[in-house]
Order: structure tokens, then C-alpha cells, then sequence
């Protein structure tokens, strides 16, 4: 599934730029750093988003917006976790005006930056919403082109009241007639940034939505695209675990079987996807590692931590060591340990057995060495005919 | 904290019973099991609400409807984890359905049996929402007995928005002027009974909100009750983890000290409390424990699961059995691991070294026959003087 998400792009648009606020202080979590900023197995919950928005080749440019104060904690999260294309913006004093700064650094993109230039389509996505998939930012690009502004939505869970001025129930709203508005949004872009040039001063300090400013100011009806639960906004503690919860349930559900071009390589490596493909989510490639497979790096991108390496024995440890240095480029170790499961198939008969224990020794030796940059290594010597 | 929190009844009502729905069928957690039944830390959702409910003193009666096919399921959780004052009723088609049958048994108390003697306010709660405390269930139990009805309610975390018949967005809510209406309510007995009596089918088949019925039927304006964010409803996966994260905290962040009444040995727990106090919540209590302590039993059922006992050297073996004894009889070990550190001071100057290794040999045997009844016994002997 995650090769065919890859090919899909909204081909007629060129240029889709992000606009991720993440201006919030993080009020309703009860703590002292801000929602963006907590850390998730380690890694900050905005860098999740940012990595989310990254893989999707066809976003070509990210803007995040943060409030002056943490302008340079942000910059050391980019620098971290090795972040491209993204710009860093500094945010006003409520959400809206921090998405109008992110949207003005394309209409007045003074330096001719071509990472800044003005985009067809702009999507506005919150940071605290680190599990957005392709295929909604596809869904809500595409409805963009068409009615000018989309957005994503969700059944409410909760009745809505209006209270009256006695704090008791006025009245109660018919569930079913109404949703809950939730991230991405997508505009055409002179839709969305005249709306804010022309909005009140009270829209931009008391609003929230940015679908009902291109309503207001540009008589857009934003299409509405239903998208999954897993869009929902980490607001509150307890939102913080869940999405821990998620991101440890993906790590371990994830393995690519890679497997060397020669045939016998080749149908390990099926019968190995065929047995896994029930317990676990398995893509399984074949490919010369010598050479720099752009596949391979988008299967890196894609957050798979979890390898199987097949190949020959003459060449196994070249080829798991040229597996663990794109790897230790990925920067991807530097997140969370990779599993490389390196599996040597004695393909020529005569191959003695003391060969074998020298090949043991040196492999435990490399899986000791690599094992510090975070990349745990695992040899099997398979007999196979 | 729990010990004032223990002394708060709504003294002028008598009594008050609750019904908790617990029909659901799960869609939308995308897995068989429905909710209510999901074990988190190995126990079903729907048993840490009915004790949520159970250990607040004032309530007399819990009610608790579910579908035709689960009562066998709710049985057998209510015995295995000794569920006092429950009475099991099955449920309807639709939640209104279920609830209606729920306070049916009060109206139609055939049997004159004494837990359901109709009651002057009734609690409606879901099964789905364990993490409920006696304030706000206190709330609105006296805003109900006022008002005629009163429900808990949340700020909105998204906009809510109309869509039109194409799909598109029609209008925005202004979002600070509506509410999320949660739960617990609150209704008079004879209000949200009457109001369910007049109820159209239309509005048992299709509606949700209680407190729409009370107001549509029996023109009461309910009183609406800020509640704290942990009161959400367990709706998808995420709230599954999220929930048990949170149970993991609670369970982790508390510590009662039981001290003898001797001086010396109070003296010690004392000195440890204020030394843990920093880390953890600590409570420092001073008993005999031969005497059946009911302060003790209170902090059992708010649910402290580490506990450290420190005694005078001569009777602390005895002392250990007799709060193993209390616990047992609590069934709290049957949830949780229960934690017990025994804390011994050698106050006599005269006790030998082999006297002590003859009661470690004693004490190692006592841990290693309760730790089958998920009691964890650790020893310390520490010279203090």
C-alpha cells in the first residue's frame, strides 16, 4: 500500500505549499512546555508532523509558524531531525494571525526564494495533528482546485448545547446535522490570503476557523471531506498517550524484506513476505544495494524501521554495511533503533563450515559496532536448496 | 485529598441511585469487543466505572443495562470483581431505549426490593467514561435536586460546523457559545422518568441527549456543570490507550505510609513522608492494626496500590499478615499488583543478628506464599536509633 500512496500527486498543481501553525501555548494540557513541543518516544510531537508533511513529494514547501519565544527550539528540532524544506516563521498573538504571517511570506517572497514561491494550492494543517496521510492531503487538495477551499471533518462525538445567559441548557443541537471541523484544510492560495487581507480585526483575534473567513470574505463554501479518526487534535495529557500509544503500535507493525536480484535471493524473499504478510505490514523489494535506490530511500522516509535483508553469502556483509550507511543518512537511527535482520544464504555448495564461523565473528563484531549508532543488527545463516 | 473527599454527601437527599448505559456496540473502536468490555491493565473499562461509582458512599443503587447478549459477559465481571449494590438490566435497541429500561426498575420496583426504592435523583453515566470523581458527581446531583436536571459540559476542542445537501460547507458555530455536553447528569427522579413516559419513538430511536428530553417534555432547563477534562467518553482506540496510560499513572503515583502508634516508629514514617512527599502522593497514617481501621478501608477503595509499612521488629511479621489479610479482604489484589513494603525497626537494643536472619527466612517464605495472591512483599530491616 505505501508504494502505490507514493506514485499519486495531484499532477495539474505545481506548487502545493503547508502552513503548519504551531503557535499554541498549551494551555488545556496542564503543563508547562507547549502540545508541539512534548516529546513522543523521544522525538517532539511537531517533527512528527513536519516528517508527515515531508514524505509527500509533492509539498514542495513548509512553512511553521511558531511564537517568538520558541523560534529557536524549533530551529534545533530542524537541525535534529535533519528537516528540508521547511522555512520558519514567527507567529502573532492568536492562530489566525500566525497563519496570515506563514501565508504573507509567499505573497511577498522579496528574495525570489524558489522554496517561497506563491503556490496554486496552500494546505493549513495544525502541528498538534501528527497522523495526516496522504491520501486526505490528497483528497483535500483536489477539493480545493475545485470549490476554491476544503476541509477535513468528523462526526461529533459529543452532543453540542448552547447555554443561555443563566448557565442552564438553551438548547441542544441535532447531532447528525452537524460536524466537527478538523485539519487539513486546503485553499487556492489568493482565496485564502485575500480572505485574511480583508478580515476584521475581531476575526483575527477571536476566530478559529479559516473556512468560515473565505465564507465570509470570499463566498467560498469549503467542500467538506470526511477523513479518519486519527486526524484528531493532541490537546489534552491524555491525547499525548494515545498518540505515543499509536506511534509504538506503527513501529512494530512495520518490516521491508529486501532481497538481493539473483532468483534463488529473490524467492526467499517471497516466501519469507508470504509467511510475515499475515502478522505484520510487509513491502518486499529487490535491488542491487550498490547502487543508491531512490525506492529504498522513500521506504526509509515512509517510517519503516524494521528490515530483512536476504543475499548471498559472499557479499553479505558489504551489502548489510552498505544497508546500515544509508540508514545512519536517513538520519532515521537517530529517532528510534532500526532492526536490521540480516539473512545469508550459502548459495554455492562449497562452502565450508569454519567460513561460516569467521563470517559469525566478524558480523558480531559489526552488529556490536553499529549497535551505538542505534542500529541493531541480527545475522541468520540459512541453509537453503 | 481522599480523605475529605470521603466526607461530602448531599445530606438531604436519600437516596440516590445511578444507571449506567453500557449497550454500546463499539463501531467506531474498529474492533469486536465493545468498549465497555476492552480490558485495560487486564480489566474491563465498564468495571473501573462501576467501582468509580461504587465507592462514592451516597450512592445507593448502580443500575447497569446492557445489550441482551453481554448480561452473561457483565455478569461474571461483576463477580469476579466483587461489584456491591449493581443491579443488571437488559438494554434496548437504541441508548434512550436502554436507559428508559434502566429507570424502569425504580418505577416498576415489583419486588419491593430495597436497592431499587425509587430514588429522589438519579445519575445517568456512561459505561464508557471510568475516570469520574464524587465532585462533579456531587455537582450535579445538587444542581439536579435545584434545577430538576443538571449535566456536565466541556469547551468544544473543534469548530462545529452545518454542512449543506452538496457536501459543502453551509454555516460555522461561533464556538465559545456552544458546549460539549458529557456526562455524569443528573435529573429528579420524577423528571427524566415523566420525561421518558411522554417520549415519541422518534426521539427514543434517534435522539441521545437526556437533557433535551427533560427540556422537551417537562420544560426543564437543565443546569450545566463545567467538569474536568478527564471525563471524556472512551470512543476510539486512542481513548483505549490513552484511559490505561492513564490508569498506569494513578496507580504509580501514590504511596500510603502505615505506621505503628509507638513513637519511635511514627516517628520514621513520618520522616519518610516527608522525604517521599517530593516524588509521590504520599499519605502517612498512625494505627494499631489489630483493630479493623476504617480510615484504613477508605484508602483501599480509593484505590492506593503501594503501601509501606514500618513496625517495631517484634510483631512485624504479624503486623504484614494482618494488612495482607485487609487487603485480600478488599479485593483490590485481585486488580492490581499490590505493592507492600514492610519496614522493620530493631527497636529493642537487644535483638541478634540470627534472630534476624531467622525472621528474613520467615518473611522470604510469607512473600513467596502471597505474591500467588498478587501481594508483593519486600523487607527491610534498618538500624535506626
Amino acid at each position: 500500500s505505501s508504494s502505490g500512496r507514493r506514485d499519486a500527486r495531484p499532477a495539474a498543481i505545481t506548487p502545493v505549499a503547508a502552513v503548519l501553525p504551531a503557535g499554541g501555548s498549551g494551555e488545556r494540557l496542564g503543563g508547562a512546555t507547549p502540545k508541539q513541543f512534548c516529546a513522543l518516544q523521544g522525538r517532539p510531537l511537531v517533527s512528527y508532523t513536519v516528517r508527515a508533511m515531508e514524505r509527500i513529494s509533492w509539498i514542495s514547501s513548509i512553512i511553521v509558524v511558531v511564537s517568538p519565544e520558541n523560534v529557536e527550539t524549533m530551529k534545533s528540532i530542524i537541525e535534529k531531525y535533519g528537516h528540508k524544506r521547511v522555512t520558519l516563521v514567527k507567529g502573532g498573538i492568536t492562530r489566525h494571525r500566525s497563519i496570515f504571517n506563514g501565508l504573507k511570506v509567499f505573497a511577498e517572497n522579496e528574495f525570489s526564494n524558489p522554496l517561497l514561491q506563491k503556490p496554486e494550492v496552500v494546505i493549513i494543517h495544525d502541528a498538534v495533528r501528527p497522523f495526516v496521510e496522504e491520501d486526505i492531503l490528497l483528497k483535500v487538495v483536489m477539493a480545493a482546485k475545485e470549490h476554491g477551499a476544503a476541509g477535513a471533518i468528523r462526526p461529533l462525538v459529543s452532543t453540542v448545547i448552547a447555554s443561555g445567559a443563566d448557565g442552564c441548557l438553551d438548547h441542544s443541537l441535532e447531532r447528525a446535522r452537524y460536524r466537527a471541523s478538523e485539519m487539513p484544510q486546503a485553499f487556492l492560495f489568493d482565496i485564502i490570503y485575500g480572505a485574511y487581507q480583508q478580515c476584521s480585526d475581531y476575526d483575527l483575534d477571536y476566530g478559529t476557523e479559516c473556512l468560515h473567513l473565505a465564507l465570509k470574505y470570499c463566498k467560498t463554501n469549503a467542500k467538506l471531506v470526511e477523513g479518519p479518526a486519527d486526524l484528531w487534535k493532541v490537546t489534552y495529557k491524555r491525547d499525548l498517550y494515545a498518540a505515543e500509544s499509536i506511534i509504538k503500535d506503527n513501529l512494530s507493525q512495520q518490516v521491508c524484506v529486501i532481497t538481493d536480484v539473483k532468483e534463488a535471493v529473490a524467492q526467499v524473499g517471497f516466501v519469507l513476505h508470504e509467511s510475515l504478510k499475515s502478522q505484520i505490514e510487509v513491502e518486499t523489494i529487490s535491488i542491487f544495494l550498490s547502487r543508491n535506490d531512490s525506492h529504498l530511500e522513500n521506504i526509509f522516509s515512509g517510517q519503516c524501521y524494521n528490515f530483512v535483508c536476504v543475499n548471498d553469502k559472499k557479499c553479505a556483509i558489504q551489502e548489510t554495511q552498505q544497508l546500515v550507511d544509508m540508514l545512519e543518512k536517513s538520519n532515521i537511527p537517530l529517532l528510534y533503533p532500526v532492526v536490521l535482520i540480516s539473512v545469508q544464504l550459502p548459495i554455492s555448495e562449497n562452502t565450508s563450515f569454519s567460513i561460516g564461523m569467521e563470517e559469525l565473528t566478524r558480523i558480531k563484531k559489526f552488529a556490536r559496532e553499529v549497535k551505538k549508532k542505534n542500529i541493531l543488527v541480527y545475522a541468520l545463516l540459512i541453509q537453503y536448496k
